[in-house]
């Protein structure tokens, strides 16, 4: 490893070996533990850096913090034939969602669409995970979620209300990959504007406003101020929405009640998801459906493209692609995020070693 | 009425009977043009003038050459407990769009959340006003469409291949208003580019390519090439996804498969849709619901605001308060849609008087 590099290159497996290992040292089941992991290191794999291993380190402190529970009973509150209200007993994000998209994609079965609220839930990582796991089923995945920080303001605001909310809507497709969609609400990704502070460089003018809810282009005023939406009030209002949709059918946290998942250790967050399923085979016959959505997806690949452009993705392609590469390669890791895991891994005397 | 004002001011009455007089002249059923006039009207008093009787001369046209069918006897063709495909007969859009959210709301009656994809239907208006009709039965509305014109490229894309796709959500309250998220993946409306293009002012570089699929800040090239989606590659896969929602559980037209709406009125368009609604007694009680949905809105429209603003608005508030103002004072109509209109009724025999 020279130290030139920014990454450190780490197999899949000694991966998952370590988180699922911090995991069981801190307190939670080896089944649990196991399915947390495959959220997390998915998310590294497909290159979603934000919501892969770089978040172990604060959630092993909100765990020590007695503030996630290890132990969750995960349970439905509240059920009709086709829906659900899963409470999440202050659990792990990952495996409440996992558990609520599971009651979703059973009450789908006999061909009636689904859709099960969660509260008591945590920080859940990437919302696409869950909207795939409705595709194996022939089903279409629908996974919404309030976000553990309020950085945005409504439009005009110049008060943190709401979160930078992600959505995921995942379409099956025949000899095709899925069509995954996953987005978060902000024109750009936090990270962004930490690197140009560091850099000095200006940002552009439609990433965050300044303290006083005025757009900057100054990286440490919008440090402190807000993230400013896709599309201005249309991303207002899709994030709101999201956060509504999150919270309302479950009563889980919004706007006020939301606490900072990373500097508020002294509270459980109540997190709310909203996750939906809709059988294809209520619709149309499954093979109908593929067949179409193969046609319609080789279409958009084969569109004629802009000047310098290399190829078309479709939503979820890319990161389907970087997945197959690292699965033989290796994941890159951030230097910084190594040394965190490296620092997790010491208090608890687990090793972890990269390639 | 002075020929220096932009806008002709007409009561709501006149204007709907206008409408309703013009549908059933060119053969649509008394009960139908009513409800379809109810959509139209209801947009233009919301300000949505891009959905409202701005349409109605092409929807006149395409009845006339036959292309939209005026009698349509719309269907369910397939169904379970909690699902169904509507086929809309080829009527107009905002027919078959009341009948599909009608079914929906009665299959979720029982306490099911209900999804309804649609086929051969046409351009149905504004997608809030049938996931409004969700919510004075204590639901939450979802609304898809497919558009009548593709005006998009897939993100790197030198064709257009995509509808700029609108979906709109609409959340029930208590005492407040209800939430109303209705949005279309572009970042400006085209109605925007040739005012520009009329008044030769160039315009932002995130509006719209010229017709290689490069960005442009000329208005005149950008008519010629493609509307730029929200958030760029964000905006591309959120329209790619609703159009594949509200076209593939159907059978209804994507991509290559759409036609021009204004440009090709030899060939029926085969619009599709999806409609969904969660009814909120399924999730918690709905009072508890509403109070917490109260106290949300207040907290949102209670920010600290930016410097400047005024008010801070929830989304389909702003088109509420419009509404309410014009069903007083009348409903401006901008005078080159006037003249249209008055060419309609000219055809027809029927007279559209301003106040």
């Amino acid at each position: 490893m020279s130290d030139a590099k920014p990454h450190v290159i780490v197999g899949e497996d000694s991966l998952k070996q370590f988180c699922t290992r911090v995991l069981i040292l801190i307190g939670i089941s080896p089944e649990h533990a196991n399915a947390i992991t495959g959220s997390l290191i998915e998310a590294d794999l497909q290159g979603v850096t934000s919501h892969g291993v770089v978040r172990l380190p604060i959630y092993v402190q909100r765990l020590r913090a007695g503030v996630i529970n290890p132990r969750p009973n995960v349970q439905v509150a509240q059920e009709t034939t086709t829906t659900a209200v899963v409470d999440g007993d202050n659990g792990m994000g990952q495996w409440v969602a996992i558990r609520a998209m599971q009651v979703a994609i059973y009450k789908a079965q006999p061909g009636n669409c689904a859709f099960v609220s969660v509260r008591n839930s945590n920080h859940f990582g990437a919302a696409s995970y869950y909207a795939r796991m409705a595709v194996p089923h022939d089903m279409i995945g629908i996974s919404f979620t309030i976000g553990g920080i309020n950085h945005m303001t409504p439009w005009g605001g110049a008060q943190a209300m709401l979160g930078n909310n992600p959505f995921s809507i995942a379409l099956p497709a025949g000899h095709e990959r899925p069509v995954v969609l996953d987005m978060a609400c902000s024109n750009a990704a936090r990270g962004k504007i930490i690197v140009a502070a560091k850099d000095r460089t200006p940002i552009p003018d439609n990433w965050a406003t300044g303290p006083n809810g005025e757009t900057t282009t100054d990286p440490v005023q919008a440090l402190k101020g807000f993230m400013l939406p896709v599309g201005g009030p249309k991303g207002y209002s899709l994030t709101l929405v999201i956060g509504l949709l999150s919270t309302m059918l479950s009563g889980a946290a919004f706007g006020s009640e939301v606490t900072h998942m990373y500097e508020d250790l002294g509270r459980p967050q109540n997190i709310g998801h909203l996750f939906g399923v809709l059988p294809i085979t209520s619709f149309e016959p499954v093979e109908i459906y593929k067949r179409r959505m193969d046609k319609a997806i080789r279409e958009i690949r084969d569109t004629p493209r802009a000047p310098g452009v290399e190829r078309i993705y479709l939503p979820g392609e890319r990161e389907e692609l970087l997945a197959e590469e690292y699965r033989r390669t290796g994941i890159p890791i951030q230097k910084s995020v190594w040394m965190e895991l490296q620092e997790v891994g010491n208090q608890l005397g687990v090793t972890l070693r990269h390639d």
